[in-house]
Order: C-alpha cells, then sequence, then structure tokens
C-alpha cells in the first residue's frame, strides 16, 4: 500500500482572498505580526500496492490536470508511504 | 520570520464526498487501485518575527477554533522554518 499526499496551492501571483480574510481574523483574534496567510486544498490519496513508475507518472499527470487548475494553482507531489 | 502549515482534515470517521468524488474520478481517468482519498485544507502562515512559547500557544488555539471545526475535523500543526 502507498501513500501519496498531493498539496494544492495558489500561485504566488494569484490573489488569496481566502487567506486574506484568514490573516486579518487571526489577528483580531489575538495572533499578532502575521505577514501572510495563503489556503490551498490537501488531497490523501491511499493506493493498493506499490506505486511503479508508470502509476507514479499518471498520478502526476492528474494531479495536474484533475486536482489542480494549472492556469492559477500550483501543486506538489509527495509519497509518504 | 516563521513559517506555520495547518493541514486541516475530516475526522476518519466522517464521510467525505469530496474525497469519494476524486476516487471516482482518478479511477475513470486511468489510475487503478486508489481505495481513498480524503480533501483536506493546508493554510501556510507567516509570521514576522520569532515563535515564542505563547504565539505558539495562540496559534495552537486558534488553529482549533478558526482554522478548523473541532465536531468533524483534526489538524496538524507543523513549523517549517
Amino acid at each position: 500500500m502507498a501513500r501519496v499526499v498531493v498539496n494544492v496551492m495558489l500561485k504566488p501571483e494569484i490573489l488569496d482572498p481566502q487567506g486574506r480574510a484568514v490573516q486579518g481574523a487571526l489577528g483580531r483574534l489575538g495572533l499578532t505580526g502575521v505577514s501572510d496567510v495563503r489556503q490551498g486544498k490537501q488531497f490523501v490519496i491511499d493506493l493498493e500496492g506499490d506505486l511503479d513508475a508508470a502509476r507514479s507518472a499518471k498520478l502526476e499527470e492528474l494531479a495536474g490536470e484533475l486536482l489542480s487548475n494549472p492556469v492559477i494553482e500550483d501543486f506538489t507531489l509527495t509519497v509518504v508511504d
């Protein structure tokens, strides 16, 4: 069994209104000195069997097409175990 | 400067319809053997100055109250640098 974590974040040049709202709320609730907050998505994917090269390549492809929007988002893919 | 990443995930016993939809889509698009997908949120928080004990405690408190819903979600807090 393999576990893969895909993190999807807005590209740095794209404005993140959700992150901005969280930044404001953290400040109002007493956490000082928050300079930036970005909010993204996380997918934890469990796979049967081993993650061979073909499935790994397919997963990388789908992370860029299905799980993220390449126009405005970047993703990172990490094999956890 | 300190960077903290807070990951928020539905508790394991809570049904995750978004994750289930992604699981189905990955299968239809050619990734075989996906046994489970869970979808969560990720917050990347940049802080000015060092993360001392008081701010760290405040952040932990707010991660559990503002960033996540303790009734249905768990969170993990990681200091990146």
